[in-house]
Order: structure tokens, then sequence, then C-alpha cells
């Protein structure tokens, strides 16, 4: 069945592996008559690639994106795109020890308990190479929610890593392109670096909280009850490699208040609706209210650390296994740009589909309703 | 487009008002020759039912289920089933203070920037009634899971209410059943009643933490990559009426953790894998290990409360507003039954997927591998 | 898996068999805004109902539609409706002569095979009876279709029935409801009347043509290319009970013709291309070319008749078996409002996929272009 | 939404224009553990090829298959499989006569009054060439589907060109791959082929109509009632370029039969059920008897012809065109294994299906039952 698919309307199947030939997003439902070329997409792919620096993995790819077909002349058709990415750095290495090794923390295990064969390579579909695809897919996204939401604009920027969170009043929009981390606030970056460079060097790792916050959503995007933007959007974000915790707005810490302080408050301002706080993080019942739509996910560490750990073989043997070579001490640096990409997903799938379903029914609050 | 439907092949389609002639849920995609009476589907609804004390809203439901096809003699026969509820109390009272108004923290104002018409009679389609079909279609699937994995066992509980945590080295599954709360913590269960007893006569609501645990899950289940059990786990919690976060496992505070810490290691057990700790919340990948699914979803507390807040008019003005009548304390308390059956569709409905993908395939552990 | 739905937008989920309690349709994703009550629904029933002459079932039911959701104060509000029709005739009669036999011609056998369970009662879920709920959901279709398409007309008729065809040069749209058979032709329809009822008298059976022509069809709808509109359309007359054949415009016939014959020419109207013929059906490339779109399908005879026929038990052994009780001589002429309801419902799928996937991007063919 | 793919399980989304760089099959739900390589599907692309014969386009396609991911060590992995075909003679020719020119009976109107926008060159999307990759994925279902039925064979023939059709009583399997028209009956063959070059050397073009036969079909597959075996098999051959009527078994000539002759009578078989006849094609109720599956579809005459045809220009002149160049006189002889491979596809996704959803519930006819 269709589960390497994801998004109603904008649907993204991706496919590949991660030391296949290639790699890539087969995309249905983009509307037609959005400009697009290689170049828009590469921008966002070169946001994600390894080896960018010492923080993350010193793999080295390219990270090419091809379109391959849904555009003529500069433009989208209608049609669906093939976004393909080559793997270029196909190391011939020794696969040796984990092939009949399952690594801890993995999904080495798992899939050959489902499948019954595994392709080890690098871990074959189960590695966060796939997330190329995503990006990929998210970049081209991005360039067709412009027609259909103009103010829009998706921001991710990391706001802890491993014990370390950012002070919100320090917040700067600004900082985070200026640091390898993603991080909005410049006191941070400079202490995780630090932090950073020590784990990396005694080959551990680290966990991490990303957040990410789209501004402009228009009020009215979300299908109840099952299609929510909440639900989708918790979906998008837990599929992400490694990630065991989704919370939109207030999150987890919704359990803590009281209705008196968890309830934002609603006036009228000059172009509709205001809220005096946004403690939803900008949905309601499922249903966008014009506010910022903030998501956070929780990275776990990766497992690939440079520590003897205990497991079996396939054979069901106990043994002993240390995972060397490339590794990213924080891989949830490298999910920035991924939970960008599942952001803009979701918001133009929402965006397509009510279009779809509402047309001119909906509803505007004034003095006319 | 099905947006009201959950499930691959376990396929659940709810529908229905809070103050409509009935609601209910149908069912495409049970498996043929799975024994079910009413009084199977009622024992979960009965745990659901509102006015079964005074922490949950008086509002008098016999919530009474009816299944109007898809059996036959005692057993479901592999067509659709149609489980319905009749609405009783649909108490005849004025509603002129919500109609026009916008509760804040509700979705009424979502609702009419989306449609452009609501029915507001107690939420309409945004009420946390529609759970009550939720619950039928995990009633029967908790029955149909019976053929395909006899040891699995799904129970969820309360892990924290406001502020106030349960003592892990206190839990005690037996306690769960013992309280009103469903907690698993003799000295909680005390603590919490005299805490929410108060905050019902001041007319206050408080957020709750819920987790639910599937022990005897099979390894293997879980479709990798938008279809993995985590995500639709994430997707299914997420879903339920004013749930604002979702963990796996280690959940958020995964990202606290270093890799050392965080990968469960690996065993050979008498009858399969073992693992030194469970994280990962008994997914890897997005398949299952065979240790407990683990689960937990953050509720906020309802925004209906008798405090005096700040809205807007349909037609734009600014008001004021407070809810009178029935109202939950902590609406977490009835999420409970909501949790756990969302996770019996989610598991269902995997197993289904795992006999259909992949059959004679899977891969055992073992010298013959 | 959602089998028991037809649709993608707009998308209806029947439920029900012939003898259990109720039957009906879940509908989801139709619009908001709709004005609708049951008695527009209940109009295109009564035409379907059995026992309003002697050519078709004396089997009584009143067929009353109930709206159970997704409607508030006359009209739709975007959320799923239920139409739930109970069963009134079901008849306490002795089944003991098909419970162990499978009739030939009918999925009684099949039924088995598949599921190892069947509600042998008047065929369970195989029974045409299903189809009431089709008209139901088409009822509630042609309501939407009309803020969308204003000007869509959907009207079915018999072209043949067992050797005999309609006179096209006769053809009469006001003759259609003007006899027992919906024949577009005086003549015919006084022939076929002495010749049905020689059949019924004969306790035999036999085949018919039906023929639906949508008028006013926007052009630009149709989904290629697995959502084609003709694609969709065959998939919906195929899965009516008893259908063997589709054909769209010319039909099998096409094969027959050569190049010069087969494609119609294009010519410039007034309000926009015209075609100097229909050879297409309405459709080119799966899209609506804004030409009348014409669909056929054969309907085989019932296999309810009064001669002996060979068949097996259950446990295998040869024996033999007639229907007594109520049949349809012609099945075909209660399959018409059938075929127009599937008509409406893939209209208005493909109204609401073309708004939801293209917005203003469509395509104006004149001198602007 | 997902247009481009079809499939329940077995889910083939194609992608790719006639003209651009590639086209290909995505392919999600295939079991892991097939034995697969590029030249067991070489092999059905290389049998719906063009260039082959003068009765076919001369247009020249290498029609190299590459997978490019879902493999590892020569077998099927359970993850998306990509099967890629570079266009080579992208031949470099003028379009201009077609650029604002519609073809009559081609897609080039509606495509443009859809979506604004067309790639025109041959076609772009609306290309015949899309088949190449449902053969592609007709050739990896037939592999898999040796695991699940190992005795299934599909077969597919011309049964009519133009007005001529094939002698039933001179059917021989054995003539099939015989002649350029996979027509079994030898007679046909050498008429056919004079009748054929007749048409070419006039530039004219012709109709035909093709039969897919899948015997060894186990009895139970098919999912009533929206994925039925006979729906889903309309759906597929309705949705191949050209095709205008599709049949199952007795067909659109089911109208003229009475039930007596209609319903094929059951006898007791050595293996279980036999039937006298098989005017049902194999299927009731939607699902398998066990009998052969038979399938016919017709395919209208190309409409590029030599002869000067009046049309329209995308400003809204009227004016006249000539298709020159590469054209196929019969289509039909190309769309045989496209047919077969359709057959191929929806066969494994039913047996897909159905262990998905029953397993060990399936009816066996005998005492035991």
């Amino acid at each position: 069945m269709s589960i390497n698919s994801f998004g109603h309307l904008y649907r993204v199947t991706t496919w590949g592996e991660s030391h296949g030939p290639a790699l890539g997003a087969t995309i249905d439902g983009c509307p037609p008559g959005v400009p697009i070329d290689e170049g828009m997409i590469q921008q966002w792919l070169d946001k994600r690639k390894p080896g960018q620096n010492k923080y993350t993995t010193q793999r080295r790819e390219a990270d090419e994106v091809r379109i391959l077909s849904g555009t003529f002349e500069g433009v989208t058709t209608g049609t669906p795109i093939q976004l393909m990415i080559e793997n270029t750095d196909q190391r011939s290495k020794d696969y040796g020890d984990i092939k009949d090794k399952f690594r801890p923390g993995h999904a080495d295990i798992t899939y050959f308990q489902k499948y019954g064969i595994r392709d080890y390579r690098g871990g074959g579909r189960s590695s966060a190479r796939e997330t190329a695809a995503r990006v990929a897919a998210g970049g081209l996204a991005r360039e067709a929610i412009k027609a259909l939401a103009p103010n829009l604009k998706i921001t991710g920027y990391m706001v802890q890593m491993g014990p370390h969170k950012i002070d919100r009043d320090a917040f700067d929009w600004d900082q985070i392109e200026q640091n390898p981390f993603w991080v909005p606030d410049a006191k941070a970056a400079g202490d995780w670096a630090a932090y950073l460079d020590g784990l990396r060097k005694s080959g551990s790792s680290v966990g991490a909280i990303i957040e990410v916050t789209a501004r402009g959503v228009p009020a009215g995007i979300g299908a109840p009850v099952y299609g929510k933007l909440d639900t989708d959007l918790a979906a998008a974000m837990m599929s992400i490699n490694a990630v065991k915790g989704v919370e939109i707005g207030e999150g987890m810490s919704a359990a803590m208040l009281t209705g008196e302080l968890n309830a934002d408050e609603i006036t009228m301002g000059p172009e509709g609706p205001e809220y005096s706080s946004n403690h939803a993080g900008g949905i309601l019942g499922g249903i966008s209210t014009g506010q910022d739509v903030v998501v956070r996910f929780a990275v776990k560490p990766t497992s690939s650390i440079l520590t003897t750990r205990r497991t079996i073989t396939k054979q069901g043997e106990e043994t002993e296994i240390i995972t060397k070579g490339r590794h990213d001490p924080c891989v949830g640096i490298r999910a920035v740009p991924v939970g960008e990409a599942m952001m803009a997903c979701v918001l133009l799938d929402h965006l397509l589909l009510h279009r779809g379903q509402i047309g001119t029914n909906r509803g505007r609050i004034g003095p006319e309703a």
C-alpha cells in the first residue's frame, strides 16, 4: 500500500536507499503554473547537505537534484514531478561488521524482523539520507505556496541541544542563519559550539529539540477530524528519522496549565481576529487561527557512537559492536531543514484542500456575517 | 476527501455531532469471523461515559451502541460494520449566548472561518462527544486483535494531572482500575482527588498527561517510512480533542540524552531478542521491536471555565463570555479510554498490514537465519 | 481497507445488508452550505424503489431516508453526512433452501470462498439493495452540483432490453418519464411492455443496456492519468450489481471505425469550442470537452428465475435449485436511477477536484490565450 | 491528490512525458523477497517497444529500464522500487504546427482547458508513451505473482481489428506469438496483414478489440463493493490511452441473454467447484470464481492521420491540421502488452489484499464446511 507516500492533495512518495544508485521524490498534485527550476530546490538541499562543517557527518554528497518530469518551459504543468538525486559517495567499504550484526538503536533488527531481508549498506532505506528527498519536495512546496499564501514564511531553528536550552528572551530571528546550529540566540550558539566539539571528540552524540514556525498562515486551513492540521504535522514530524516527540504550541506543558492560563483570549484587530497569546500554537480544533503555527520535535542522539555496545547477530548470538567512521554528533542540526520541508508540504497540502473543499463558503468575521 | 477516516486496512470513519440525532463509526476492513456483540463494545463506552462521578461532566448519555451491519449470527462477515449511538440528552437549552460568540480556546471561531457555518450546539462536530465513536471502533478492534496477537494487552492511565506526576517507583498496574483517574499509584489517586475537587468547586480546569502501554505487540509491525507505527500513533493521539503533544518512549526528553544512554542494548533471550532498556518505546525505524509500545499525550485544560473571558462575535464586535453549565475539570480523565481505543485501532491496522505485505517472508532471528 | 468507499473528494462509504436492521451511506467531503432535506433525497429513492409496477420485484420497502448528521438548519456544514435507510420488509421467511446451496449466477459461492462466512438472507451485502445507498448519495450530489455547475443535467434511460433496441431517430427526452422503462422512444415502450410481460409470466429474465447522459458538464474536469473521468465512470458503473460492460461515447464500436470517422472535428462557437460530432462521449485524454458526457452499461439478466438449475452445496454435493418468490424480470429497469446516481457522484467529485487542483490556472481559449 | 497512482496495496505511480528526459514507475507495496533483475522487466518492454515492424510507429526508443531502488542482491526488499526509462529519441523537430493548434481526437485541447498549460511535444503526459511505465510495473507484478499464485498465467491477444473479428472456433493459444498482431487465429493474421498494410499506405488508422485472459486465478479474490475485481479491471483498462469500452465475460452482449442462458451452472469437480460455462468471465459479485478471468477492451483508431481535419487554435481561430510523420495505423497492437500489464497489476494487488484481509478464514467447499 502507498506507505511511502504522504499528503492528501500534494502527494509525495519518496524512494531510494542510502547506497543505491539514486533516491528521490515522486510528487503528484503540484498545481500547474508554478515557476520552478533546479536551483530553487537546490538551495534547500544545500542547507541540509552533510559535510559542511565539523559538526555534521563527513560523508560528501553533491546532492544535486534533477527534475525529470512535470515541468515545461520553466513552470509546472500539473503532471507528476520526479525529483532525482544520484548517490555519488557510495564508498566501497567493508560492511562485514554490520552485515550480520544489528546496531543498537538503529532499525537494523526491526527491518530484518519485518522483511526477512535488509539492505545493510548505510542503513538502506532506514537511513536519514531519505530526508534529502523530503527537502527537495519541500523546496517545491515553498514555491507553490507563494501563489496561494504570499505572506507565508517557514523558519526552523534549534531550541535545545542536550541539556542546553535557548534563552527565549534573547530570541532573534536574524541570528538563525548566522551559526551552524540554526539557533536564534547568539550566546547559545557560542556555548553549544564548545559543548558539541567536546562530544564530537569523545565520539559521543546528543539529542536536540527543533522548533518550526510558520508565519502568515491564513485562518481556516486544516481538515477535521482526522486530517487536522496538528494531526498531519504530528505525523509529518514523527515520520522523520530519530524523532521521539512532537508538540504543538504549549505542547506537553499544556498538562500543567489551568483553563484560565491556557485559552487564548480573542480581540478584534484591523484585519481580523487577534489573540492575547498563542498557547494553541496557531491551531484550534485542527484548523489554523491565523496566528503563527508552532511545532516542536525532539530528535534522539544518533546511536552511531564510538563506545562498544552489546548486541546480537542475525543468528541469535550475543556479541559487541562499535560504529566506526563518519558520524553526526548531533543529528538534530541537519533535521532543521527537514522539519521546515515537512511544514511546507503539510501547509501546501492543506491550502490545496481548503480551496477544493470550500471555495466561496469561507466565513469572514465582520459586520456582514 | 476522506478526512473523517483513519487507518489503512482497518478503516474507521466517524460521523455525527454533539447534538444531532446520533453519531457513530463506519468501519471498513474488519476481518471476517470475529465474534462480536454489542456488550463487548459497550463495556468500553461505559468506561468513557460522562456523568459517572463528580470529576466528569454531568451530561447524562446512555451511550448505547447498536450494530447496524456487518455481522451475522454473532460474528463479523468482512463487510462494513456500522456502530451507531443515539444522542439522548440533547438538552433543549438556550444556545443564544454562544450562537454568535466564539468561546476562547474552542474551535468555534475556526470552524466558522473554515466552513462559513457551524453547528454551535455543544460544539457540533468539534465536541469531544465524537470520541464515543472512536471508543466503539476501538472496542471492536480489541476483539479482532485477539485472533492475530492473542497476548496483546492495551492499558491507558494518567501519569500527570496539572503539576502532579505519579511516582514511577510506586507504579502498580492493579491500581489503575481502583480509582476514578485511572492512575497507577494509590497515593497519587488520593492526592489528586483533593486537588481536583478544589478545581471543580472554583470552576477552573487543568490539563493532564495520559500514557498508553501495549504489551505483547509482536516484533515487525509498522510500515516505513510514512506509515511508521510511531507516525500513525502520533497522528492518532494528536487527532483527539485537546491534545497538544505526543511522545513515544523517551519522548521530548530524548533531546537531553547522549547516545550511550539512549540506545537500548540487545541480548538474546529464550524466545528472541531482549533489550536492556526501552528508551525507544518499543519502536525502531517505525517498526515494533517486541518490547512494550509506550505512548504519552498531553491534554490541555478544557476552555469551558467559570471565569469571564474576552472574545469577539461573528460580527467582529468585542465582548465577554463565561461558560455556564456542565463541564469537566480535567478532560484528561475521559481521554484515557479514548487513547486506549486509538492504540487498539492503530495496532490492529498494522497487524493486518503486516499480514498483507509480508506473509512468509518475515525474518526470524536464530541459527537458521 | 476502505473498499466500501468510492470517490476522491466526495467520498461515499456504503454499509448494510439486504436483511439487516438498516443500510446507508456515510458521505465525507460534501461542501458546506448546500441546502438539503430528506425530501430532496427521497425523490430519487422513490424512483428506484421496488414494487412500483408489475415489472419490478414485489418486495415492499418504504426506503425512507433519514439524515443523521452533517446538516444544520437545512444546509450542509462540511462534516460527514450519514444517510440511513431502515429495512422494514425483512420477511421472516425460510432461507433453508439457500442457506447451504449456492445460487448460480449469484455471489453466494464467491462470498463464501472469500470470507468463509456469508449472510445468506437475500444475498446479504451482495444484494442490489445496496444500491439504495448509492441513490441517496447521488441525490445529495445532485444538490451539491447545483452550486458548482448550475446547467449540469443528468438523465438515465434504457436503450436496449434483450434483443430490442431503441430507434435513435425517434429519441425523445420527454418520453423518458412517461413509461415504466425510462425509455426515450414511445413505440419501444409499448413493444417492451408486451415483451417483458411474457418474460415475467414465464419466470424468466432478460438483460438490458442503460445509457446515462450528462449535459452541461464544464470542459476541463477529469484527472489524468488514473483518475480520468472515463476511468472513474467505468469503475462506478462496473461496481453496480450485475453490470458486465461499460462504454464511453462510441464504446466498443470504436474498434470498427477509421481515424477519419472517429475524431471529432473542432470549430469555434460563440461560447467556446464546438465539435462536429461526439464519438468521444465528451471526454478526451480523460478530461471533459464540454460536450455531453455519454456512458452506457450492460446489465445481465437476474439469475433468480423459475427454471431448475444445477448447483452444489457448501459441503460440495451436487444438487439443484430453483429461485421462488419475488423477482425482477429485468433488473436493468431499476438500474437507471442507480446509473444516474453514480454519474452524479463522479461528476461532483471531479468538479471538486478541479477546484482544488487548479484554481485560476484554467485555460480559456480565445484571443488573449 | 494521488491521481497518477493506481492500486490498493501494490501501488504504482507513473511519471514522465513523451519528450522529457525520462519516464518511469514508482512502485510501493511490492512484497519483499521477489527475485528480480532488469532483464525480467525488459522482456515485456521489448514486446511493447515501437518500431519493431512496419505496423507500428517508427519512433525508435531503446526503452531500457533501470531499477534505481528497492532491490538488494537480486531480490526486492519491501521498499519502493523505482523503474526509470530514459527517453533517447527526443527528435529535435519543429513543433510549430501543433504548438498552438489542437489536434482533433487528441487530448491537446482538454489538457489546455484543464491546466492552462501543456507540454505539446508529442502529447506530453497524454502520450501513449506513458504506457511503457505500466508495462514495466506489470513485469515486476508478474514476478511477484509467482510466489502467491504459481499457476496464474496472463495472456493478451487481439480479437478484432476494424470490422475483422477472429474465428473463435479457430482459437489457438500457440498462434499468438507467431504474428505481429498477437492474434490467436492464423488465417486472421494473414488477412489482417494485408488489410493493415492498405491502411498504413493510405495514412489512415483503425480501431481494435483486445482480450486479456488470466488462467489459474484462485477463487476468492476481489474486494466488494467498490474494489470489486471487475471494477478495478474496468478502471485499469479504461485508463489506457484511447480505450472507449471494457467488457467482462459476456460483456455488452449480456443485455441480450435471458437468465437461463446467462447463469453458469455449478458442479463439483475433483479440485473444487466447476462451471458449465463462463458467461461471468470468472467473476461473481466482484470476486473471482476460479474460472478464467476474461476482459476485453476497445481501442479507438489513432487520430494522427494523413487527412486534413478542421480544428481551432489556442486563440480561438478556426484552421486545419494534418498530422505528419510517424504514426501507428492500429495502436491496438501495442495495447496488447499494456492490457496484460494492467491485468498483472490488478491481480497482484488483489492477491495481496486477500492475504491481508482474510488469512485463514477463507471458505473451503467440501464435507468439512
